[in-house]
């Protein structure tokens, strides 16, 4: 299969910007590869929610050209026995550790091809054993990127680690999910899928339930409500999202990283409370 | 008119840094035109300070080649009936939503044409309702960088919105004017120009009053006054600054963005308290 | 000599990201060589820790090729009679004011030219007294990035100003240093040279004393020790660091940038606590 390529890596780790380490990934990679072209994800990652990582990651390569490298560092395990891989299809080339980063990209890329990062030669000559997203990971990005076969860097393997994901429940009056993620501007971003509800549109109007509050209708956009009003709505990525019109639904809600927390789309007629 | 093109297209936001929206819009540009050459100009913009937001944008966008497109995107009505709008004169493109946060780009620039983004063919094929800065605005700067000329984006327009912006008030013996803006370094930043000041050199020593404070005459630089001395000076942007020289400013003067803080450059002999 | 160029420009400041001042630079840079690949090192250096400031830029350029240009604006001394100078040699060229910031560039690199930028061809038409990043060091950056070797900048000198760096001390049984940096990890990155350690290896095995702590051993990784748990390690860029594996030994020890954290490692069998 030719593997295309575009010229661009996106990075994405949990290294903050105040630190040069981001800074040292690209140099390497310029080093190796001085015509890539590359375009900063996020560096807000967390190592303590993968799931809510990989649902970041998931939601962003779409908007980037075909044969795209995507580096993803967010390797609390360095130096221990995780492996790394690269996951490849014909939409790109995703270069991350073996620890479920990359969960949601290898379940919703069915043909893609996965291989265990094995050979030195696209290594840097020194490895440490704390920063392999330097002297690892990077370096195959750019080689990736300049346009060696995935197939080259390493072994092919059939049992990439994934994360349990939690998928959302379909009733025939309800759906039961719940919040992956709470951006910079504090809207809730949960896993259910507008496609999800749009399949349900016959069964009436819906209603989402989140805490103590309901919200009626599924709206197209922030501005349907007054200023600093609820609304629910399916947001940029597909996903049903929790916002507050020119607010922060997280800080009204209570959200915190650590909590779970469930959301519930009803759909008919007005629920009352004990229809939750 | 021929357009010059730089290559270049700085980007502005009130994304932040920590989600991968910026990225996102990247991706886009870089899938329409992967010569683009991109530019963070701010991310940290905030739409409930549009004022300061104009005047951000305002003070750097000279330091950039002629032809090169600004993006910026505030834009708290998304999916409403706010228009998007493109600015053009020589010196370069600002693409943006018209809310205001271009009226001192449009103001200073009294040739400049500005065309509302009408022409579908120009935005993503699929637009959400909640991020027009990746489907529409995002495209569109991709496109004026590439070549596209302003006009066939869309429609001319000469009613943009434009903010009631502050303008110093100049009295003989005196000029009243207000903080805009505080940087990373707590310097305020007010809307009083160098240029302003300078006209009434001839009036004599100037004092600068801000809150309970009176600051003799007007210095070059920081380090002109001892360490966490108060400094009044013409900033590098060109507007009367109050600085503490290797401190903030803002925090000794309890400055707070939802307040209004006036500044009085009064010239002559020293000012008694009354004066003011 | 001939002078190699990579095409790159490295920027590292005290500037934040949250103000457009670091875009203003790129442009000033792109106005003057529009083929340079710029990379954000850090943009949260501190002018009141210059000394970790420099050791942050010391670890990074090697990991860039050869003829990249580092820009390192950390200038609380701007508009007073400090001088700006360029460092040469062929692994690179390093502009920047000469407060010390770049003491540990010049003393690790015996063969590196130090010369004053003074020839005002190279500036920007106008110079501010607040601005010389964008004024001075910045247009020079592009010129050297451009080819414009660093004689042609301005006058040789061999006083650069450096700051007297905190050596680690040894001893036939210890070495005793401090803790120059924290990451955004929270690791605690000390000023003691892993190959210092290597060279007493036939000492006894290394103890390391933080604070009340002592710590068995040098790891080789952060996994080698449970979750939560402290382990000193030689660090990726090649000095003592002692971390808290998945947590923050920052935040443990209570460390705090302004006070002094000394850290001994000494050799043989299990201190007592009067050993240290």
């Amino acid at each position: 299969m030719e593997e295309k390529r575009s010229g661009i890596i996106t990075l994405s780790t949990d290294f903050g910007l105040a630190d040069p380490y981001v800074g040292v990934m690209k140099g390497v990679i310029l080093s190796i590869y001085p015509q890539a072209r590359l375009v900063d994800l996020t560096h807000a990652l967390s190592h303590q929610r993968l799931l809510e990582a990989a649902f970041i990651l998931h939601s962003a390569y779409a908007y980037f050209p075909p044969g795209t490298v995507h580096l993803t560092v967010v390797d609390p395990g360095v130096g221990g026995n995780r492996r790394l891989i690269v996951v490849q299809d014909p939409q790109g080339f995703w270069v991350g550790p073996d620890n479920g980063v990359l969960t949601l990209v290898i379940k919703n890329r069915p043909s893609a091809k996965v291989y265990r990062l094995t050979q030195r030669t696209y290594f840097l000559p020194e490895i440490s054993s704390t920063f392999h997203g330097r002297d690892i990971m990077a370096p195959a990005a750019a080689h990736l990127c300049r346009g060696t076969p995935a197939a080259a860097l390493g072994e092919p393997i059939d049992d990439p680690h994934l994360l349990e994901f939690p998928e959302p429940r379909s009733f025939p009056d309800r759906i039961i999910g719940q919040v992956l993620w709470v951006d910079h501007f504090g809207n809730l971003i949960t896993n259910i899928a507008g496609e999800m509800i749009a399949r349900k549109a016959s069964s009436g109007r819906p209603w989402v339930k989140i805490g103590e509050l309901t919200l009626p209708g599924i709206h197209s956009t922030y501005s349907e409500v007054p200023p600093q009003e609820k609304v629910a709505l399916i947001g940029s990525s597909g996903y049903l999202e929790i916002a507050l019109n020119q607010g922060r639904a997280a800080d009204l809600l209570g959200f915190h990283p650590d909590r779970k927390m469930t959301v519930t789309v009803l759909f008919g007629s007005e629920p009352a409370t004990f229809d939750f």
